[in-house]
Parts: C-alpha cells; sequence; structure tokens
C-alpha cells in the first residue's frame, strides 16, 4: 500500500474518534496496528503500542530491539522505545500521560493481552475502556479498491490449491498428510503464511466444525470436509468443500444437496441494503426444513480481510445492512455426530449492490 | 499426555489459587488452556473460557459448535455452550454469577482479548482482576519430566532441519525462499507447525533483531541469521546460528568471536540457585568490554515450552534464582546497523544443578 493510504486511513479513524467521543486509541500488533501502519507483528509479550489521540499526530512506543524495524516499516516520526532492562509500564505512564486526561475515554484493541490492558488500567485508573472495534471495525468492515484486488488474486491462488488437494484425495491417505499437502499447495500458489491450522475432518470427525486434522485415513464412503486459507498480500482467504469417497449413501446425497441449496439460497440474498441477519435466516431456512436446523451449529458466516474472521458476521442479530466493498463467507453446514459433516464454503464481496463470488472452485458433488 | 498428569497440575493449580488469593482463574484458548486441559486452539473473536473457583470443579463455556470437540478433547464435566445467535455476554454472566461473589480476586489469562477482558469487566464490576500469569507461570516455569523428553525429541529433529538449510545456503538464493525451505525442513522433520514467523536476515537487515525475510539475495560477505522453531507435540523448539558467504571481513569475525564467546560464559553462569539477571550479566560483560555492549538491544533470553516466549526471562531485573527444570534460551547478538548482525542461541534446561543444552547443532563459525 502507497503512504496516500495509510494518510487516508488516518484521516478516517479520526473522525471515528470524534463521532465516538473516544480520546485515545491503543492498538497492538495484529490485524488493527496493520491496517494503520503497515506494520505487521505476531502478538508478544513485550509491550509495543500504537497511541493515537483524538487530537495531534500517533505515536509509537517499541522495545528497543524493534526500534529500527517499526520505522522502516511505518515512517511515522514519533517512536518512544525501551529496553528489555527497563519497566515499560514506567514507560506507558510517560507516553500517556501527555496524552489523556482523567476521566478520559480509551479504545482499547479488541485483541490486546489482557497482560496490557492490565498495564493500562494501572496507568489509567479514571479512564473508561471501550473495545476498540467500535472504531476499527468501522473503518476495516468497507474494503477499498486495491484491497479487493489483493484478496482477488489470493482466491484465484486459493482455487488452484484446492485443485491440487482434491486430486490427491484416496483411500488409506491420513487426513494429517492431506494437511501437509493442503500447507505445501497454498505455499506453492504464492501464499506467506495459513491464517488458520487447516481443517480436514473425514467421516465421523466430521461433525466437529473446528475439528482440525489427526491421524484417521480415508475409508470408501466417507465425506471429507476440506476447509483452509492462506494469505495473500497480508489479506486471508478461506475456502471449504466437501468430497466423497464413493460409494455415496442416500443421507450424504440429501445433506450435500440441502447444503448446497443453503448455500445458493444465502448467497441470492446476499445484496446491498440487504439486513446480514437476513443472509443468515435465507441459509438456515432450506435447511429447517430438510429437517436438519438444530444440526447448522453455527452462524452462516463471517467478514474476511486483515483477519480471517471479522465484520460483518452474517448472523441472527445483525440488522446492519450489506453495503458494497463489504467481504464475508457463506458456509451453511450440517453436522451428524458419529456419522459425517457437510459444508460448502464461498467467500463474497458485494460490488455494484449484488454479490460476487471470490472463489470460483465448483461446489458441485464430487465423488471420488 | 495421560489424565494422571492433568489431575496433578489442577491440584497444584488450586493450591497456588489458595496461596495468591484469587478466587476465579479464567483462562482463554492458548498455552495456558492447553495446559490445565489439553484442549488445543487458536484464540478466536467467540468466547470460549475455562472458568476454576477455588473451591469447586472447573467449568467450560464454550461455543455451540465446539462442544463436541471439547468434550472429546479435556473430558471436564461441566461444559456450557452458547449459539452463535445469542448473546455470550449473557451466558458468561449466568456461569460467573455462582463461581465469585462481590469484591473477588479473579485471574485473567494474561494472553485473554481485551474484547473478553471488557466483558469479564462487565458482568464483574466489582471484582479486582490480576494477570493470571502469576498462576500460570509459576505451574508452568518448571517441567515435568514428560515435558523436558518432547523438548528433547524437538530440538533433535530442529537441529537436523538447521542442517539441511545451512547446506542451501548459496549466493543468489533469497531470504524468503530460505524462509520456504525452514518451513518445509521443520515439516519434514516432523513439526505440526512454526511456532513463529522464521527469521532469515541477511547483510545489514542481520541489524533488525525481530526482521523476519524479504526478497533480498544472499551476496559474498554476507552474515546471515537464521532464527527458527517447531512445534512438536506441542511444545515450541527455537534456534539461531550465523552463518557466512566468503570473504568473511575482520570485524565479522571479531563480533562473532565474541558472540560465540558470550553465549559460553552465559552458559556457564547458567546453574540452579543462580538468579537469572546473572546469567544475562555474564552474557553482556564480555560484549561490553569488546565495546559493542550498546549494539546489544536485547535481554538474553527466554523461557520456552508450550509458548515461545515464556518465563523465566534472563534479563537485568529479575532476580529469580534457577532452578531444576526450568527451560529457556541463551541468545546474545550484535546488531550493527547498515553493516550485519550476529546471534547465536541455544535452548537449555536446568538438570542436577546444571544447564544442558537442548540444540547440538554446531556453534562454530561456518563460512560457505
Amino acid at each position: 500500500m502507497n503512504s496516500e493510504v495509510y494518510r487516508h486511513r488516518l484521516a478516517r479513524c479520526r473522525s471515528l474518534l470524534e463521532q465516538t467521543g473516544v480520546d485515545l486509541l491503543a492498538l497492538t500488533p495484529g490485524p488493527n496496528m496493520t491496517y494503520m501502519t503497515g506494520f505487521a507483528e505476531e502478538p508478544g509479550e513485550r509491550l509495543l503500542t500504537y497511541l493515537l489521540p483524538r487530537e495531534g499526530e500517533p505515536l509509537l512506543l517499541v522495545p528497543e530491539l524493534y526500534v529500527e524495524q517499526v520505522a522502516n516499516a511505518t515512517g511515522i516520526d514519533d517512536l518512544r522505545s525501551w529496553k528489555d532492562s527497563e519497566n515499560s509500564l514506567k514507560a506507558l505512564e510517560l507516553a500517556v500521560d501527555e496524552l489523556v486526561g482523567e476521566k478520559g475515554r480509551v479504545a482499547l484493541d479488541t485483541r490486546m493481552w489482557a497482560r496490557f490492558v492490565l498495564m493500562f488500567r494501572e496507568v489509567l485508573p479514571t479512564s473508561k475502556f471501550v473495545d476498540a472495534s467500535l472504531i476499527m471495525g468501522e473503518l476495516r468492515i468497507i474494503k477499498g479498491k486495491e484491497e479487493i484486488e489483493t484478496m482477488q488474486r489470493g482466491f484465484k491462488a486459493t482455487d488452484r490449491a484446492m485443485g491440487m488437494v482434491i486430486d490427491t484425495l484416496r483411500e488409506g491417505i491420513s487426513e494429517r498428510e492431506l494437511a501437509e499437502i493442503i500447507r505445501s499447495s497454498l505455499m506453492r500458489c504464492g501464499a506467506d503464511a495459513t491464517p488458520f491450522i487447516p481443517i480436514v475432518s473425514s467421516g465421523p470427525n466430521g461433525s466437529q466444525p473446528h475439528y482440525r486434522y489427526g491421524d484417521r485415513r480415508l475409508r470408501p464412503g466417507d465425506a471429507v470436509v476440506l476447509d483452509f486459507g492462506g494469505v495473500f498480500g497480508g489479506y486471508c482467504t478461506d475456502i471449504t468443500r466437501t468430497a466423497f469417497l464413493a460409494p455415496v449413501g442416500e443421507e450424504q446425497k440429501r445433506v450435500y444437496e440441502l447444503v448446497l441449496e443453503s448455500n445458493e439460497l444465502a448467497f441470492g440474498a446476499a445484496m446491498a441494503e440487504t439486513p446480514a441477519e437476513e443472509v443468515d435466516r435465507a441459509a438456515r431456512r432450506i435447511i429447517e426444513e430438510g429437517g436438519y436446523g438444530v444440526k447448522f451449529i453455527h452462524r452462516t458466516g463471517h467478514g474476511i480481510g486483515l483477519e480471517v474472521h471479522e465484520e460483518p458476521y452474517i448472523v441472527a442479530g445483525n440488522g446492519r445492512p450489506l453495503e458494497n466493498g463489504m467481504t464475508f463467507s457463506i458456509e451453511p453446514g450440517i453436522y451428524l455426530p458419529g456419522k459425517f459433516g457437510v459444508r460448502i464454503e464461498n467467500i463474497v464481496y458485494v460490488a455494484d449492490g449484488k454479490a460476487v463470488r471470490f472463489d470460483e472452485y465448483t461446489r458441485e458433488m464430487q465423488v471420488i
């Protein structure tokens, strides 16, 4: 991203601080800090925080060993550093003292570790803390053109990886071997990392939506849920398909058709101005009618971007209307303990009022 | 780990709750929850928490889609679930109401996201919150026999991976290519994942201790810092070596010798009953005498186990005496902006009063 993009984000962020009455925004390493500064780092035990007061310039408080790296990555002038041999609480106190008065409202990064939340509490005992997703969620929920393009490239690669993985399905291969094939396929297709541990849940393991993988080997008659993604240019991809090893049973066929129809109906409902929960309702209705309502044990979808799960959530109770530039999953599923599971996940973006799929790998039932 | 191990941990945890006057321990997915329950999951936006009152049995509050998975993994009887379409704050309120009274002391997982800290604050407005590392750090700082053995296996594999990586060093190969070779070598050696993004910092990039990798290609005369690790049986490994492409300059040679001597001196100082900061001092003194004191811009080491950085920290100000069963890094470094960096990292454990190295890959200067 060029520096123009970051200046624009800073301006929008400032106006949201104003609107929400927040006096100070405090971010820690993770997607929010990356969004505001371009600096990407894993969260860690050392205090590293981006502080943006409602009025004035942002500053970064960083451990000494990060100074050169953060200066290179962010172009932010006001860097304050502390050494490993010093007390970071003291450094934080010095930094915030000038930025926020008593009883100020402070928005803390939604992912900030409790360790640091408690430090902020100590140096700002009378402040009111709120979740910074109030601001950052709002900023990030609408993707810009360059973000959509980055994600398009990522999903093209992810489609290719899905093809490579499905080509290797056969009796006797283990979930663990498939997980490794997923990782190496994603890397070969250009991913920088995997944003979550791949899910390869075969046969009865498929009834656990977030099962990862184990040592079970594929057998005839298995349904195999494959759910994975990569990080491409900082943005996450995510895709799920369910494939089968012959022979396919009657219930497997019926369940697959229901989930596929649910996926299509939700896709059709996903239009600008439609409340997010309507998309969930569209996905759920057909599965309920098919008699599997209580087996669809999660929401229909989640937003995606710098994080693999972010706003908007496609869930009952979320009345927020969809808008152009939103990116989210549509992933109905049916989970039958002791038997199998089926999930079909697309990621879509809204453009010109309608949903468009990022991933184009076939959703037709594939039997190997 | 067998269930005996978890029962023992629970008993020790209870007695620490007693000693520290904590009424309720609240953990979220991550190393602490894994340590107490065996359930390993990435942190996420849904509330999933392990609650242990000072008196009474632990309970787990989990999203509905995790019920089967958590029940299988933990063997904990008291599972309460909430659905995506429900309010998790309400579910939390119901769960904690019975566990802790007003003004109770509640220890929050050090990695708990602010999002959840604020929820705990809302349902327990008069409680005093403290960092659960008070308890969990204490529990985890001494490794049991089975933990040491798991780590020994991990480091044997990591040594092999280091050999495979160093064998591929040559002029023209890029940092990014080397990072991919690191990942695939670790996986081929049996790693389940990489606990942090590998560091391949060549030439002038080496002066940033936590630089990751970029597109720079190796050139004659480069120092190349290779710092990576894998996850083996849930436990992290971590290793750093610095290799060189001929010709090696005089300053490179002098700096390498200083860092190697610093590493050896710190290793010699790492004995049971010695305060952690003494090891840091031993590492630092020789580098200061060599005139590079201000270029050793980080602590000497960190504990390691389920987390790649955990207690004990080998740093000025940490007067805690080392004990048998502690596992930590010794990793002095010298960083020269615009030129190069050198770091040599061993991980050691204390047994029979003395430090023993987990990793045995050579520390001698290697010039390719």
